[in-house]
């Protein structure tokens, strides 16, 4: 028993501090391990943190491009119109905007985007104010940390519902009396556009049904191509435009300087549009997209610029700068529906055939005596449909009937429910046409007692 | 003792691989350990970058929208006065943007951030140019690793100071000296702004007691409001406006589509103005902080233009342009002491009542007499002095006792310096007004000698 | 025996669970080291993406910026020319950017960048339009992850090309045929601006040989200046501009407000131009570089303008809006070839000397009865040069040799280039300059039929 005993110390003595060693390890390896873990997950949160702040950054950006869109067609309409009724088309545009951004918040984001909100599933949203995420959130409190903030998502979407304001105003100028044409606003931008934008962008029946749009040739363009048409046949040409023969009297608009800064501002506000609508910039693949767009955008834009300075030549014998500014914007437009999926040559093609329905559609409508002072027809809805057809061109997830049956579908909605406004409006307020006096002297004088360019006198 | 000496032998050669197994583990272990520690310093190290990269870029952005506003107030200050005038306008604008940076590098950004150079704590900064780091810095030799580049934030703090001299010009414009005007802008950037903005922002003693002004409804607005008004009033009206009976003659600015314009910028540089004020964007929560500050601010700017047009409709019967467009700069002006912490509701109502203020202080300032070409005045410093007070109704480390007192401290401080600056620039450039005759010409004749528009008449 | 077994396996159930926990141990061990591993290599990963990302994203910006200063150029233009003009200058630079656009696509990115697709090693690069990235890359599909997308290269690269022709449509305004230009923007934006352009920015044999041009002084600035000036030479000057006596006509431009706008646009725009020119945003050092950059561009801005300002008021005893204009102008293209390694004050050093020129080199130009309608030449060319040569001031990787050798050869092959393209398109085109009587009535009415702002009268 002593040898065993003595053996054993000894065998003891030698594995207590294998033993020791051997604890230690284990315990080393725990922290490691947990270390590990606890490093992977702060590299995932990272990862979680920098894709938000980048996608709230593209919103954030997107939104401010967009926000400068206002400020374009603000100046595309006061070039286009005459120098008489410029403060009246600039007050409309800033007032315009204005009340956009507020009832887009009052109404519209949350009837945009329902989420579990639907009255009616797929077809009508619930009606609500936006409330942002609170101040300092952490990424447990942000309402989608896959994605972006509220505060940017809500500041980009705004800037949508304004633009199709916008593409409204400049048709009907020059003769529509402030507050009927701001009323209407008023409906647009709180009901007609959210709902039917809801459709397909707040997850509705047209994105169940596989309608493809990538930044609104249809949601946006055309809407307010729609409501811009409908509004004009109410309304009524300008006096003197169309004459009792027949004759179509061009009205040249006072200041072409504008205009073209004007589309300048609105082709830059366009990378925004598109760009952003990529609604993600935190990977390699979504910051090559959105590169993707800018380069499209601006390929559409300068193939629609050039296609109408070419076919002007050819056509008039002489460069036509309003139809090649005009040509500009319905390539753009046309490249909204689908800028990612085309290469250069297509979306310059795309673009071009945009430029083309411009130079064709402006004195379409005035053989139907359609008067749109600024082309908001011919560019946003005949190039909106253009673009959303072309869309299948690229993209195979697209099929021409769905799109066709969009492009109906909301179309036929716009159609309709601007008609009931506009009429309710004319009835409500004893017409939506100011007297024919007023027009003929000029808004400014008669309507707002304000001239724009009170120093300069008229030819 | 041979037993016990086998014994511990075949024990010894079972321990073996035992113990060399454990060394090794416990060796590998210290590995994983120290590259555990590598990796964990790696990640912190990316997110510092990550962090220091978007703040810069924060800044950057910011500093370019902000830039933005100098050319929106040249735009609206050469939209609202007259076609005679508008040369100088122009050139007031430009060459004060200049100087001010110009003079922010040699003395302003020193001067508005002492760090540790404070010649009276508290109260004076040192005087001394910007020193940027040097090209291509590490971690290490950042000024500020866990902030920004120095580049850019002087970037983005020099474009405050140089609005706030833009404030100035529109107020005094038609009447003023080009050099006089120049030797205050000079006194007003390199003294009297950073000086009291260090105040504040360069944690002088207002920060020390509380005052809250998140992107300077008071240290910029109010400031270049108070300069302006002591000009004015040092200055006189312009000839003619007020008649001997007591009648105001208004004099219409002569291109409103310009002053639009000019608004239209200022409201997008606006973004960058209170956004960046954030000074981070580097975490979910301070990215999710400047989109509440986008949308906030926005709808500000929104609320206060419909405040004007509802109000301008109800009292004077006729929309009005100039009072919609200094109504939304009103809101903007309102919401920057503190565009955070508001919801979008109560950010609509401080920009509304913003708007307000500017339609019922632009006739008050007539009645005074005092000739502010612009609207300068109203929006600057009535707005600027409403925004800092409405801090406390939605930021509760604001106290209304603390707010009044940074006004009237900051308020007193550049009443007394710009009344000494411009009565010693009077007394030393022999007046500060151009001659009478040269009023009644213009100055684009008689200062400079080329107008803005000389191929156009004037009526 | 029995003795020695029974102590054995004491031992060995002794030994048996510290055998299990070393293998445990072992094996967790090697787990950790595996996710180190992984873990190490996903940090790496999410590194690559983000600064692939920020690169993308600076390019992106910066080309949006500089897309703006199209519109700044016509802005410019527009408002230096007659009303009589207007329209044609407007014409000019929409189609001259849309052309650019189309021709980098199809011809110049790759000619400018031919990586292993040298016709003539360095001097010749391939032919064959742009193609970008597939949609939704991965980091291994991206063509240089280590770098950005090649969209955001292409957009941003694309604008630069459009600059160099923006430079050339002011220089010979109100005189040269709407065709006869756009066939040599053809020429220039689609051979001669992307064949030299490779030589520096390509890795030809100008960056071999050591040229240093940042972000274009000469590579954009002066080749637009040296082809305008050739044009200006074949052309001749404006009827009316030098009188038979040696008396030089000043021809006023009819809108100081469009010039100022865009100065201030293109004073906006080069940030994006020589900020995004640093290439790389992801990293500490580079961030800070943009920052620098960034803020020695406004330095040397506004240091232009004050020294235009000032010296004005010397020479002549009046200040000159137009020459601070150009001065600021001058201070930009001077900053343009080295804006990151001066100092602020150097920067300003090297803008005022900018601003200098300008005002020297317009009396010049008249002097040798060269009509540069806008001062194109002395901005662009000759503050160019200077710019090109002040690199050597604070970046010791240049030397005054290989500067004036680039110098040279880049101006010798645009003058031997635009002589020959200029030439061959008067004898192709009859003429590139149009009738006497259109030139006095004004291009506008004669060659497009349509007036810039026909509700005003002409003084």
């Amino acid at each position: 028993m002593k040898l065993k005993n003595s053996v054993l110390l000894a065998a003891g003595a030698m594995l207590l501090p294998l033993m020791a060693k051997a604890q230690e390890a284990s315990e080393t390896v725990a922290e490691a391990l947990e270390e590990g873990v606890a490093s992977a997950a702060a590299l995932g949160a990272l990862n979680v943190e920098m894709v938000f702040i980048f996608n709230s950054l593209l919103f954030l950006l997107g939104g401010i491009l967009v926000f400068w869109m206002a400020a374009g067609f603000a100046m595309l309409e006061a070039g286009f119109v005459r120098s008489k009724n410029v403060t009246m088309q600039l007050t409309k545009n800033v007032a315009l905007f204005s009340l956009a951004a507020f009832l887009y918040y009052l109404i519209g984001f949350n009837l945009m985007y329902p989420g579990d909100g639907w009255i009616i599933e797929g077809w009508l949203g619930a009606f609500g104010p936006t409330v942002l995420e609170a101040v300092g959130i952490t990424a447990d409190e942000a309402a989608d940390v896959e994605y972006a903030s509220v505060g940017s998502d809500f500041f980009f979407q705004l800037m949508f519902c304004a633009t199709t304001a916008s593409i409204v105003s400049g048709a009907l100028a020059e003769r529509i009396k402030l507050n009927a044409f701001l009323v209407f606003v008023i409906v647009l931008t709180a009901l007609i556009y959210p709902i039917q934008a809801s459709w397909t962008w707040g997850e509705g029946f047209l994105d169940a049904a596989g309608f493809s749009d990538f930044a609104g040739s249809t949601i946006v363009h055309s809407v307010g191509g729609w409501a811009a048409l409908v509004g004009a046949l109410i309304l009524g040409p300008r006096i003197g435009k169309y004459a009792k023969d027949g004759k179509v009297n061009p009205i040249p608009g006072s200041n072409l300087a504008l205009a073209t800064l004007g589309t300048f501002i609105l082709w830059m506000g366009w990378f925004g549009f598109n760009g952003a609508s990529q609604l993600a910039m935190g990977t390699i693949g979504d910051v090559a997209d959105v590169s993707r767009i800018f380069a499209n955008t601006n390929a559409a834009a300068a193939a629609g610029a050039i296609a109408a300075l070419v076919l002007t030549q050819v056509m008039f014998k002489k460069a036509d700068l309003t139809l090649m500014l005009n040509g500009a914007l319905g390539g753009l437009v046309a490249i909204t529906a689908e800028p990612l999926t085309p290469g250069l040559g297509m979306a310059s093609l795309i673009g071009a055939v945009g430029g083309v329905i411009v130079v064709f559609a402006v004195p379409l409508l005035d053989k139907l005596k359609i008067d749109d002072v600024v082309g908001a027809i011919p560019v946003h809805l005949f190039a909106g449909i253009w673009g959303t057809l072309a869309v299948v061109l690229t993209n195979s997830d697209a099929s021409l009937g769905t799109q066709i049956y969009g492009i109906i579908v909301i179309g036929a909605f716009v159609v309709v429910t601007s008609a009931v406004a506009w009429l309710v409006i004319k009835a409500a307020m004893g017409g939506i046409r100011v007297e024919a006096e007023a027009e003929v002297t000029g808004l400014d004088k008669t309507e707002l007692g304000m001239e724009a360019y009170p120093d300069f006198t008229r030819g």
